[in-house]
């Protein structure tokens, strides 16, 4: 490692864990990835896996260490409770909760939570990638980070006014996969973004009626019927749901200019298509990247606040 | 065995083997179940198959047989291609096929399917409760099969104007045990008719612009955020998927009577009462007896046309 190590910074979701050492300009001196997820540790094996990838880096021993995702859950490695909607992205480091380990000063940030009445949700690890888009110029504005769970977020000047959560990727999954659609859609055969059952399917979920229960069978009908092949059927399953997730967000929060994709590679490619088919601009951001600068964002607040 | 055997009418779905031995007014002389369904056989092991349970009830070597069900579909013991919409019931047995079996008349009845652009869809096992339905004097009417595969279907005169097919039961058991939010609906929790919260899932999705993939994760939400139980996930998760069904159901056949739920249980209790929050008054028949009607239907007009 050369330069001055500033902090580490560690994105520590469900599945992955990601770790980045910076300069006290967020320059990158060294980074490690691994599927430590949080998913797959008892509480008690938090600290001694965060240290074997610092000292894997060679990390100094007084480095700060900042954390966000779901390392902070209540099943993670110590509970940062949720920061309320309307929620200042820039002072989310404030409501950090520092797990007792050896001495190390960690900081876990914590996760976003809307009480609204009939749009209660929660989101812990998304908030860091908004504050990054924030710290690399975009404050305001509707933001999609598609995924197994998508989140939809509303910035205005730095604040998360409201979220929605998804549920359109683990649905695809489970639907492709265990219902009886995987008799329809083949295991290696993927949704492409330009098939015309795909927009065939974002269009039909976006009619004033759509109900995405009472269709989806119709995608096996289609295969018994000699209608569709298995990429036909696995581009209209896609496209009904990224089509029914995109139709229900364009109401929620009426887009007035372009939508920001958080997320890049083939899914972000089937929400741009679907947005470009409702007539709306997608402009990708890279996630790794802004939950990164984040994360810089919030150490570099906590040494001025300390 | 007393009385004088008239047919072996046979129910052979995907998990299920159900065998009734009648007499030629349709009265039951003998009947056995078991789980010998079409999903766990090969091709060549259902003649033996239901020569055995035929055996057990120590049925005449002459016997005629007749079934209904997924022993018909592609992958069953032989196809009975489709019949299409408009399709009348009483019209079934004309297109039963005889699969090879060891000199005894076997008739397997066929489904029914759907071609209309938009709303392809098919049925096999149903249409002979439909059928069986007729028998019963209820010939015409909306008609609800709740299960895995909900069913509905619009009867005219004896005729399926139209059906469609929702994959509620499916989805709530995908989602209730597979996705993120079987950690807030527990395992050994049924979803409850008269609990409020199915009432209020139930609402929610009869609202105009109701999406269930956007609302499914505030179910998971709430159990964080400490607004809801186990019981209450349960319920309105169930409230949401069958409110989803019944609203676009209420909306594709403007129902103007009753409508005809087939199946009794905890299930038809659900459906019961979602349709009753909508307004409209179910009347419950059981699926089993329909079946055994709708299969002596059959089995009689096969002998008058032979």
């Amino acid at each position: 490692m050369t330069g001055s190590p500033f902090a580490a910074l560690v994105d520590w979701g469900t599945s992955n864990f990601r770790l980045w050492i910076v300069d006290a300009g967020g320059g990158v001196l060294a980074e490690r990835q691994s599927d430590d997820g949080m998913g797959r540790l008892e509480r008690d094996r938090f600290g001694a896996v965060l240290e074997g990838h610092l000292q894997a880096l060679s990390a100094p021993a007084d480095l700060r260490v900042v954390i966000a995702g779901m390392a902070g859950a209540r099943s993670g490695w110590l509970e940062a409770a949720y920061v309320e909607t309307p929620a200042p992205l820039e002072g989310l480091f404030r409501h950090a909760v520092t797990p007792e380990h050896s001495g190390r000063r960690v900081f876990i940030l914590p996760g976003v939570c809307q009480r609204t009445a009939g749009a209660e949700d929660v989101m812990r690890g998304e908030e860091t990638q908004l504050a990054g888009a924030i710290e690399s110029g975009v404050a305001s504005g509707l933001f999609c980070l598609p995924g197994t769970h998508s989140k939809w977020a509303e910035l205005d000047a730095g604040m998360v006014r409201g979220f929605t959560t998804a549920m359109t990727g683990e649905l695809f999954q489970l639907l492709s996969r265990q219902s009886i659609l995987r008799l329809s859609v083949p295991e290696d055969v993927r949704a492409e973004a330009d098939h015309p059952s795909f927009a065939a399917g974002v269009s039909e979920a976006a009619e004033p009626h759509f109900s995405l229960t009472t269709r989806l069978f119709s995608i096996r009908a289609e295969g018994l019927l000699g209608a569709a092949d298995g990429a036909a059927a696995a581009a209209r399953l896609s496209g009904l749901l990224i089509g029914a997730e995109v139709a229900a967000m364009r109401r929620r929060y009426s887009p007035a200019g372009d939508v920001h994709i958080i997320g890049t590679g083939a899914l972000a490619s089937l929400y741009t298509r679907a947005l470009a088919l409702s007539g709306i601009r997608a402009v990708a951001l890279d996630g790794g990247e802004l939950v990164r600068k984040g994360l810089f964002a919030a150490a570099r607040s906590l040494v001025s606040a300390s």
